[in-house]
């Protein structure tokens, strides 16, 4: 008989020393420890801590009055506003869930998602009035809308629902004794996929997660305590990567923005010495090619994250040559937004800028506070070797792995199986041991047996002189099976010169893998910027049947 | 009947989306992510992230062979080295419990925490073989005894045991596949209460608490990436705060230490440019009355943290003299160290040193992951008002308590009464939110009906020129019931003045809190420098009794 473990008898959980993590807690910290800290600007608004702790404190009361609670979701169409960050707060304070939604999709994907989220609540700003109006049409039990009239937005749009998010508010209690989830496992966090085809999957957070990705984001970032964070990167997409309650643990100030638009980015920078933001590739770009003006008296050090499949190397060169301290990561909704990061050796310092832009844009390794990440052959569940060469797909485990999807086992069996998220992201594994993407699995061209990555060959074409652009899909070929066919966007103006074009990819890229054609003209993307290949490949396929 | 929830449905826990917290998860990283980054400095000897990661493994699995796992206790009689570095990690990495013992205690304190304990194995530094050997002959079954043979060590001693340490760790697998704890409550540490009188209690933490204070460290102190960490602290005192694991987190580099000695310390902060440290207010003293040439030199920043139940504000303000950025920590080895923090505001910069200095030397507010700190009146369990003047006791709460103490249910359950942890502190909450401690309980004199906090009149004592150390404690008064009475340690060669002493605590105390006598000597200290007032109290009472 084996002796019972000492450490096992007597030292069970109590409410002394074992509390649910949530990111809930940061907010209280922020507003008892610096409650005349602003956490919020927007404007000529100005909010401390403590009162936007009590303006969610309202909001999660005057929810519970309407009868949301445990379990429930509560949607939200709202750009980077306050009362954006304060949905953060209030909505899980009840115990609810939050739900934002893509302020670019249309009324039916809209309606899909309040109707797949069972949306009790929706919280919608006037700007997206007509495609909500829209998309309530739809419905047939519709939630209950409160609108958010911003005293910042003066453009077109009316209000649609019952009360004004204000006055809402004020019916709740700035004292509103909110409690924690009791279980750390609880739902925080609804954020439908955006995916290029098919109908979106309702990925759910956990208050753990949430926790851990908000703290990890001080860890990889080296965040100092009271960043000014500006907010480029939409909150609906990924809760904003954690970053409202990353702010919270922070105790730093959220400078919100409407719009993307490189003066006003720039502006806001320089007004009030932002310290810190995230964004897509495709904001970046903006800022690079912004005139010059827009990026004179910047004084102090400005860092930045981008995050997408494949950010081109382009982007972290022309951040640098800005002077601005670029770092990439990499994550999937699946992951709470970033769950790698390219993590920076100072010896990269010595290097010269294209050769520690090559080092910087990878995906990386995984978070500190991730379990595990890898690359292996989804098949044998095998890791590559470390060679840079042999392809598979990136696979993450840990606690910044969602809980699955909302009311879809099958799907969320497949993504988790094996005891690993599966990305469906192919990559390589470097000596070094970092991973550096390689393709989409759905996009990798097969030439003649030989794998072509799509996004090696986007990113010799955007480091061509005016391209804001490109994506390269496969072109079906009688002798090779598939051949790369790109398709590039231009910066205003310009006109494109097909064979300069290819002999640029020639001197840059095997043979085998060179563009076939090349087809210039504006790029379907979606709502969150992903380019959408499968028109492309639609185009593609109409047109060689055609032939 | 209440609809089911969604979120609760196919959404369980999976091995790719749940993964135990455990500081162990930060070395593996550091180790595969910046192999070649310095992990441990130790005079002549280096060892990088790499290396510790091996030798750890090696220590596993070493252990793993002479049967050590789950639930075992391996105890560790061990300075400031390498070994005790890779004991955080190497230890648990099997399953088993590290027991770091205090190394200045005697045999029979060690031996009745190796027989409490249980410890298996014992890993021991040769300079305590003395009080070892005789620990071991009080043992009926004693573990198998492991000599570290330090090389840098060249001082008394002997091996006691059957095989010296680096002998061992080369009989295990520098590839030792070790396993996360399946939960995270599981034991990780043991940490015995050095406790001013009675037999030790025996402080268990668990992977989840390790993992939290190890990052929470880093956030609160703003801690960049790759800090270079002197080891001032012991590392057998809760665990050195955590830090072990923490620099495992922040891929820094640990700077070994066997003896404090403030030319050594200076020495080291400049040869190798450490960043950060951590001490008792002793250490502190000792570094602010170094001889001057010691200081000379510093260049860079250099950051640290003091905490102890009452740093004489005398520290904090000698600290910041010489340059050091000082916070402020308070916790017990109940919280894994630290689990407050003085969080700085700004604007105190603004204020006069001896206003600066009042303000970081409280005890402050509890760390961001820490989920509750407050003074309540332990009778009723409410909070004390906030006005700076009501006393209370210093309560914590949330997942950076201890499991509990070992095979002491009775202990356990007294001090986490209530959901809260008793830390047996009294305090005050100033109108700022900021807990001031005022006493221990048991050390608060009451004159008069009056309560006088011991802390103060110390605090006031200290600033007087050459005081190195005071101690306040009650003397029996037929009028007052207690009075004052103050213990006095002097610098060396200096001569007291009882008289003079007394006029200078008449200008900054009120009246009845002048000490009426006051002793000139050493003061006893336990191993871990904390003041043993019960010897001061029987020898006050003795002498009162003689008269």
């Amino acid at each position: 008989m084996q002796a019972a473990n000492p450490y096992q008898i007597g030292l069970d959980k109590t409410p002394a020393n074992h509390v649910s993590l949530s990111p809930l807690t940061f907010l209280e910290r922020a507003a008892t420890v610096y409650p005349n800290t602003i956490s919020v600007i927007h404007g000529d608004q100005r909010f401390t801590w403590q009162e936007t702790y009590a303006r969610c404190r309202r909001l999660a009361s005057a929810l519970q009055q309407r009868g949301i609670g445990k379990g429930d979701t509560v949607a939200v169409m709202l750009p980077n506003i306050p009362a954006m960050v304060e949905c953060h707060f209030g909505i899980p304070m009840t115990g609810a869930v939050l739900n934002t939604l893509n302020t670019r999709l249309d009324a039916e994907a809209i309606a899909f998602m309040l109707k797949h989220g069972e949306a009790k609540v929706l919280i919608t700003d006037r700007e997206f009035s007509d495609t909500i109006a829209g998309a309530l049409k739809l419905l047939e039990q519709p939630p209950l809308v409160i609108d958010v009239d911003d005293v910042v937005y003066t453009g077109s749009g009316k209000c649609l629902g019952e009360i004004e998010y204000e006055a809402f508010i004020a019916t709740g209690d700035a004292n509103f004794a909110w409690g924690m989830p009791a279980d750390e496992w609880e739902a925080i966090a609804l954020n439908y996929t955006s995916g290029t085809t098919g109908n979106p999957k309702g990925v759910v957070y956990h208050h753990r997660g949430a926790y851990l990705n908000a703290v990890c984001n001080i860890l990889e970032w080296g965040m100092p305590r009271h960043a000014v964070y500006l907010w480029t990167l939409p909150m609906f997409h990924c809760n904003g990567w954690c970053f409202p309650w990353t702010m919270a643990a922070n105790v730093g100030t959220n400078v919100c923005l409407r719009r993307i638009d490189a003066r006003a980015i720039f502006d806001l920078i320089k007004e009030h010495k932002v310290t810190h933001y995230c964004a897509a590739p495709i904001v970046h770009n903006l800022l690079i090619n912004a005139p010059a003006d827009c990026k004179e008296g910047i004084e102090h050090g400005v860092n930045c994250l981008v995050a997408g499949a494949a950010p081109p190397s382009s982007v972290i060169e022309g951040m640098e040559k800005l002077g601005f301290n670029i770092t990439h990561v990499y994550g999937l909704t699946e992951t709470y937004g970033p769950a790698s990061v390219c993590a920076k050796h100072p010896e990269w310092d010595n290097l010269t800028l294209a050769d520690r832009t090559e080092k910087n844009g990878r995906q990386g390794v995984r978070y500190s506070m991730q379990d595990g990440m890898t690359v292996m052959d989804p098949n044998t569940m095998t890791e590559v070797p470390h060679d840079g060469e042999t392809m598979g797909e990136i696979m993450f485990r840990g606690n910044l792995v969602m809980k699955g999807y909302l009311k879809n086992p099958d799907a969320t069996n497949e993504s988790l199986a094996g005891g690993w998220f599966h990305t469906g992201d192919l990559a390589v594994i470097q000596p070094d041991g970092y991973i550096k993407i390689k393709d989409r699995s759905k996009d990798v061209i097969i030439s003649g047996g030989e794998n072509i990555s799509s996004i090696e060959v986007e990113d010799v074409l955007c480091r061509y002189p005016g391209v804001i652009t490109a994506a390269v899909v496969a072109l079906p070929d009688p002798k090779w099976g598939e051949v790369p066919c790109a398709f590039v966007e231009l910066a205003e103006g310009l006109e494109g010169n097909e064979q300069a074009v290819i002999e640029y990819c020639r001197e840059h890229l095997a043979r085998f893998k060179v563009p076939k054609q090349i087809h210039f003209g504006p790029i379907p993307k979606t709502s969150t910027g992903k380019i959408q290949k499968f028109l492309l490949r639609q185009q593609v396929k109409s047109a060689s049947a055609i032939e």
